[in-house]
């Protein structure tokens, strides 16, 4: 197969018609060994972990199409670590849309004058740009539009489905007894419908989960929805 | 006089009723010798500086006034460096209001792969912190109010207000053949009747103005425009 992509977590190969396949790997983003989902660097291998990512975003990204949510989704092959999705078109360079239930991570780290750790947020939706170089900056809604990213309406969308993705989201851990504190979405556009609609994985890499306070690492999250 | 607050660049004494007395210092923001307008750090001091922004500050102010933009401005005495202005609370515990006619500065840092250096933005409006701390992150609408720091209505008449001020600040740099880059606003509520206003200072402290793409330094600035 023809690669097109080597990323962080995931290769992405051509497949069949205007589909791609991620491959999805064991290495997670962190930092000297640690999992940190806000990271921008693999900072450790966990075997199995690109399975249990998958198995996650097969999980949810089936929800949401009971839900008609769109997403890039097509199917899955859980042994094989594959996904076969919908060839998409990103934002500006990639744009990742996060959806905040509690203060923490870098949130926490911008606005800590004004909040404390672990206050509640009420689906505060904020825009980070993909770009390591920089540190993923966030990005205002006029700044989107000014640099031709995100029209106003585009990004009024986003910031709906958002909402409604991460409650889903939410939803499906709290009957776990699992809080979402925050999660991180990205978004492109159908290469060849030009419909938005949810790309890349929902799982433990992409999200904060706590259970009764306690930090709930990627793995374990993944063995507590499938228990 | 009672000094209420020792700051980088001007020192606030009581005045008389509700008013408040600022006195102008010859320190000016930067780092290493050279001076910033962005920086947070006093980075050198240039003999001068405090009556050369407390004279630019006046002019300005009196414009304002002209125009019937409401300013915490009272008075000036340019022989003692002093200025005296109604009392004000912050928004939050400071808020930076940035109005931006080309990308250069921190927009440049973070949004560089969208933009070229010195490319026009059309009086772009964005709001930093005041938190030295945390280097003074930008922050959105949205968590303006999610922050209980500005309503929505009030971020919108800022964001009117700011680019109505810059506006004429542009025109009055123009007149001399000066370019105005970006400028640095600052709000409160009057103290007595609650009334959004501009406080803090105009002058070269505040802004980056260019003549044919060459920088011009604030004490060059302040002559050029009394010239």
């Amino acid at each position: 197969m023809e690669l097109i992509y080597k990323g962080k977590t995931k290769d992405v190969y051509k497949a069949e018609g205007n589909n791609v396949l991620l491959k999805f790997k064991d290495d997670v983003t962190g930092e000297d060994g640690v999992f940190d989902p806000g990271a921008n660097t693999v900072g450790l291998t966990i075997e199995g972990a690109g399975q249990a990512g998958l198995r996650m975003t097969k999980f949810f990204f089936e929800k949401f199409a009971e839900k008609g949510i769109p997403t890039h989704y097509v199917a899955a092959d859980i042994e094989a670590s594959t996904m076969t999705v919908k060839s998409a078109t990103v934002f500006g360079k990639g744009l990742e849309v996060i959806c905040r239930f509690r203060a923490v991570g870098s949130f926490l780290r911008r606005y800590g004058a004004y909040c404390e750790e672990g206050q509640p947020l009420d689906a505060f939706v904020e825009v980070t740009i993909k770009d390591d170089e920089r540190l993923d900056p966030p990005i205002s809604k006029d700044a989107l539009a000014l640099l031709d990213i995100l029209t106003n309406t585009e990004y009024d969308t986003l910031k709906t489905v958002t909402k409604e993705i991460s409650n889903v989201v939410k939803e499906e851990l709290a009957a776990k007894d699992l809080e979402l504190y925050d999660i991180k979405l990205e978004f492109g556009r159908d290469s060849v419908t030009g419909e938005v609609m949810l790309i890349d994985e929902i799982s433990g890499g992409n999200m904060r989960v706590y259970k009764n306070g306690t930090y709930i690492t990627p793995m374990d999250l993944e063995k507590r929805i499938f228990a």
